[in-house]
């Protein structure tokens, strides 16, 4: 496996984009509208949002996912068309059948989705003339998935984007994606889009199981803030124009999942290290664990910590606050079995505190911190950021 | 039942308090030894944090409650030995046996707590110094109350406290109380000491049923910023010095729990007001639960939002953000049934945004949210403050 230098959605061969600029979003002359075109019908996979407020295109595209092929995906920002009840849903199906129009498809072979504020409807004329305008921008060239990256971004500062190149039976496929987060994000996804193409060819089921397999170890292992989103979705597309073949069980089915994780983790990461006011990512991980999902309920408690993510900030290595945040996830451990570590530096040891001084250990971009719980052998990773003053401007001013 | 002007933990007869300043506190002459006398053996009951790696002298006081009688609560702030190993267990016992000497008790008769920094050992001869003089000036004067209030704060900028009055069968007694909050106030209490006294005379059983009930209701019912610490406490001491008697199932019960709760959700007010670089207190209802569980899950998940606490900072009525809490808390909830209010403003109703301006709703020092869930009769209120830069700040430079 291979990353590719600048990937984007479009290094997987069979895949086109478009983008405009229709005024949705209040930054004047930011590009709002992207369109991922498929040059044939794809096999598609798709996660969601939990949140029983789902938008109206993650509704859309709930319904017309898994079974169905896609063709295209639409999406704006600036927008979330969320709580907007009957009206939201006919916007989002009208969108679709714009799209379909445009490009010569079943309704049922495009995907929706929106981002930015909620409970207002879509402007749906302008929003037409921006599909229109990002139909006829359609291209394969680099630029065009630039463009892409930045139409979905709402408070993100720059694009997101990854892609690798492997090999199954000596026939080479590619997997990119582009992504945007910044905040709300958190347990189960957050406002975070992903879209995700391949050129290889992959059944329908698989590709979903194996996409929900990666979500769970990727984009659901980060926070920001610890609020899920309305409108999460991430959606991947398999058109299959490489020619390689991903078969159930197979070493391709292994290829494949591990550049797709690959470019799932990196975007990931890259929406932590864009988190709103972030200064440091914080990289926590528990051993120990007697269960991976007791691992991950102690580390997601770490990492949505606002006392350790401020003390993050502050260049502190508070460790007590970390014990602390453990002690109450509820997992199970045994303290004067309780070992934790602060990059390189070893703060606690079998329930008590060494007196070494991690403070080193704190003043760079990235911060690594290691508990094991004495109870077990299963072990997890969350990814998180600090909580700087910057975070509580942006979100104190955002908008309703 | 009658609000006491100024009252405190020595409204109730029976009870005398002193304090002294011994340095374990930073700030340099501020007091941190407190002491609580009951004149003779009171009946006791304890509520404690539920986090794993409970403090030493919770797990003392987990040791003698709620079998034993009290004479005495001890406590200190600045140093809140928690993850001090065998040796912190050994200090908690060591300052038990110290005040039971002075005093004439059993060391049983003797509870213990500790608030401030974890992971260091107590400093005992400095300690053992402030305790014999917190003895050496008991007294059942209203200033001793006040010294003894400002003993146990940390992080807080104003004591707390409250006492009422009432009756049973003719015969009035007394509730007072104090308390400590601050930051790291979440589910399940906080880094929350409460201490609490009467004169009505209360079976431990009773007393321990009561103290329960009226702490899920009141001090479980707040958050600053959702971390649980190690050392949360709540004591309750009833010496009978009124002669007023609580017996089980009488109105005298009754009237007796109505004064606790008046008293406890006063006091738990007070923390959420003194939050940690609070401007505003945030005051959650949601009604159409399917039970009081969901109610308050779904109470919670609004009241510890970033997101939310950020736009009520900023003065912003962001009524996404707490439908896209309730909609994330796991709670049932019918989307086209919920109907919101900020304020006395009306912003969602059946599902569909009202376009109402609810600026002025959240422009004061009190912000009330209510959200109905249409789908049952249940409901639960949590207080919540906002999250202001200054918490960043408090909580970036605190310390290890």
């Amino acid at each position: 496996m291979e990353i590719i230098e600048g990937g984007s959605i479009l290094s997987a061969k069979g895949f086109r984009a478009g983008w405009s600029r229709c005024g949705i979003k209040i930054a004047e002359g930011e590009p709002d509208v992207a369109l991922i075109l498929s040059d044939g019908p794809a096999s598609a996979a798709g996660v969601f949002t939990t949140n029983r407020f789902a938008a109206a295109p993650v509704q859309w595209n709930r319904g017309i996912l898994p079974a169905g092929d896609l063709r295209a995906v639409v999406v704006n920002s600036g927008n979330a068309n969320s709580c907007t009840g009957r009206r939201g849903a006919e916007d989002a199906r009208t969108t679709a059948e714009l799209v379909a129009e445009l490009v010569g498809c079943e309704v049922q072979q495009v995907a929706v989705a929106s981002t930015g504020f909620i409970g207002r409807p879509l402007p749906m004329e302008r929003l037409g003339k921006g599909v229109r305008a990002a139909h006829g921008a359609l291209s394969s060239d680099a630029a065009a998935a630039r463009g892409a990256e930045r139409a979905i971004m709402t408070t993100d500062t720059r694009p997101k984007a990854c892609a690798v190149r492997g090999e199954i039976a000596g026939r080479p496929f590619c997997i990119g994606g582009m992504t945007k987060g910044a905040g709300m994000i958190a347990p189960k996804m957050a406002t975070m889009l992903a879209f995700l193409t391949t050129d290889a060819r992959v059944p329908a089921a698989t590709l979903q199981r194996l996409l929900k397999r990666t979500a769970d170890l990727t984009f659901n292992r980060i926070t920001v803030d610890g609020d899920t989103s309305t409108n999460d979705t991430v959606l991947l597309m398999a058109g299959g124009a490489s020619g390689a073949v991903v078969e159930k069980g197979s070493a391709g089915e292994e290829a494949f999942e591990e550049a797709l994780q690959f470019v799932m983790a990196d975007l990931s990461r890259q929406i932590v290290r864009d988190g709103e006011g972030a200064t440091r990512l914080i990289e926590v991980t528990v051993s120990g664990a007697r269960s991976v999902q007791e691992a991950e309920t102690a580390a997601r408690a770490i990492a949505n910590s606002l006392l350790l993510k401020c003390a993050i900030y502050g260049g502190d290595p508070n460790w007590g606050r970390i014990l602390c945040a453990a002690g109450y996830s509820g997992a199970h451990l045994r303290p004067e079995g309780t070992t934790l570590s602060i990059g390189a530096v070893k703060v606690f040891e079998n329930g008590l505190p060494t007196g070494a001084d991690a403070a080193d250990e704190v003043a760079g971009t990235e911060v690594a911190i290691h508990l094991e719980l004495g109870a077990g052998d299963a072990q997890a990773t969350v990814l998180s950021c600090d909580l700087s003053k910057r975070y509580v401007e942006i979100n104190a001013h955002y908008h309703t």
